[in-house]
């Protein structure tokens, strides 16, 4: 069973968008949107699916993928809380409905309802109301809502703590997933997701967060931004900042996702973290859509480049399968419930 | 010959950073400094550079550094454009004195005088004076002086077109180098160099900003931040925004430093980014002063990487020598007049 830990619902029917829009014209004064969220059959979901994340898994060999909302429409700078809450609810039962149409295949991740303003209690909230109704086994924390000012307290801050707290009681591991970047200086998917992954990990290597969470699973996505590619810059500064060496200091509780789309940096990645830290992804349908001309295969077809590896095929599984079993337990517990093993 | 293209004066005597000190207080209504810059004798300098850099140099096999004032001491985010003239040209006079005193082994590259109110004409004329008065062989420009919030346009905003019309009359490459993070979220050399290093590659890539100056040459330090590791991401992404190859739009004019402090990622480089594109630095003595316990060597002793990368000999001093010869004509002008071919 191949899992793909990072996939985005970038396909959703369009009612989802005119609704968002619908919001924020309201935050400008238009009319209130539809409190019940946006019309949307059964079936514009599957095709929406079908004709896309559903076809490409199957090309690619893909079994399950764990599925959260758009995160560059997350857009936690957009209005206050409320603004969020409303917009994170609708999202995350879309999310949920898709897996409910595709139990063996696809399984839900939330989104939180993060904001400038920063209010956690409602981020908690959603939490429980997930857990209860939709049993999503992850969530993506944002540690920017602000949208590229980065004006948040870094992740090992006490601020974040009650999120910590929750996550751990449920289980529920973290993906840390910016947004869309409204800064000018940085591009989305090029800079700003990239940015925001090698500030997490240098701002878990300056903190002592498993420390106080010695259960907490963090995954950092794309590859881990810079990190990997860096490895000894960063274990340096560990060193510099009397911290012990990172597999003791982070890598109990840190995982780096395989959205590299080429096969130089895959190698580089599964030479320099140990295997049990990196988990399959492909963020696909995502940031890139199109051919690599050098090789005729999709950038983001990331199966190919891991199967190409130099890597032993109890590593290979344990990236492709084991890994995300054993660092999502609820997944695992679901996907066991349906004889899934 | 072996030349180093990437060297801060993170040694310089004490006196620099007390006129500094003074400098800071005289913002908050302390006395002003003594406008005539620290005293510091050249037996003073000798010191800091015999026994740091030079003797490291000595060790290592380095002939040449092109060397600059210390990137986290520029502050741009400090005061006004006042500030930052008087700062600039007193860091850049010692730096200037330092090459004097070993004219075959360092050549001076300037800090500009930004500001977070973005005077530019202060920066030209600081560009006209380090020409006229130290012959200069490049730049750092800081592509955020706010330090850590970005609120500086990008790169290939018309905003910097008069600097960029000024380094390619005087042919000076301009390193992009950006200085201390005052954000908490970025840890200063693990997080915000390198996203800056990622940021200006992308900002590069969605814009065309060689067409307009086809003779400008920027040198991305770091390693590139995380953009060689995931090339096949930019790769994609400029072709999702209708952009020729890199090789086409960007890689006639972007080069990217080795300050990458472990084989892997080097050996990742020097696979994914052309030879010609490449120039030797180990930002010595910089971000990570330690020894690595896997290897028994200096983590920043990037010459023991490339020397064991899989490449040809050719290909070796194209990196270690002709390409910083070839993209920093100044230095080769003043190297040649040395007789040091």
């Amino acid at each position: 069973m191949i899992i793909d830990i990072h996939g985005h619902y970038t396909t959703a029917p369009e009612p989802l968008g005119a609704w968002r829009d619908a919001q924020k014209a309201a935050l400008e004064g238009g009319p209130a949107p539809d409190p019940a969220g946006p019309r949307i059959s059964d079936d514009e979901i599957r095709e929406s699916i079908e004709a896309n994340q559903l076809r490409l898994m199957d090309e690619r060999g893909i079994d399950v993928t764990l599925f959260s909302p758009r995160a560059s429409f997350m857009a936690h700078h957009i209005g206050d809380a409320s603004t969020s809450v409303a917009w994170s609810r609708i999202c995350n039962d879309l999310i949920a409905r898709v897996a409910g149409l595709y139990p063996t295949r696809f399984k839900p991740a939330a989104m939180l309802p993060q904001s400038r303003e920063g209010n956690l209690d409602v981020v908690l909230e959603e939490i429980d109301r997930c857990v209860d109704e939709h049993d999503i086994v992850a969530v993506n924390l944002n540690p920017d809502p602000s949208g590229g000012y980065w004006t948040a307290p870094p992740l090992t801050d006490s601020y974040w703590y009650p999120v910590y707290e929750k996550l751990v009681e449920y289980q529920l591991p973290a993906m840390v997933h910016v947004s869309t970047s409204v800064n000018p200086a940085f591009h989305t998917t090029g800079a700003h997701y990239l940015n925001s992954d090698t500030t997490a990990v240098m701002q878990l290597i300056q903190g002592d967060l498993f420390a106080d969470f010695p259960d907490l699973q963090i995954v950092v996505p794309h590859g881990g931004g810079a990190a990997p590619y860096h490895w000894g810059r960063f274990r340096g500064l560990a060193t510099a900042l009397g911290k012990p060496d990172l597999d003791e200091h982070i890598l109990g509780n840190v995982y780096f996702d395989t959205c590299v789309y080429h096969q130089p940096g895959i190698d580089e990645l599964l030479q320099v973290i140990p295997t049990k830290n990196i988990l399959f992804a492909s963020e696909m349908i995502g940031a890139v859509r199109t051919v690599d001309p050098t090789t005729g295969h999709y950038f983001d077809d990331t199966l190919r480049y891991i199967k190409a590896a130099q890597l032993d095929d109890a590593a290979k599984a344990d990236i492709l399968t084991h890994n995300a079993r054993r660092v999502y337990p609820r997944l695992d517990r679901r996907l066991t419930a349906l004889g899934l093993v």
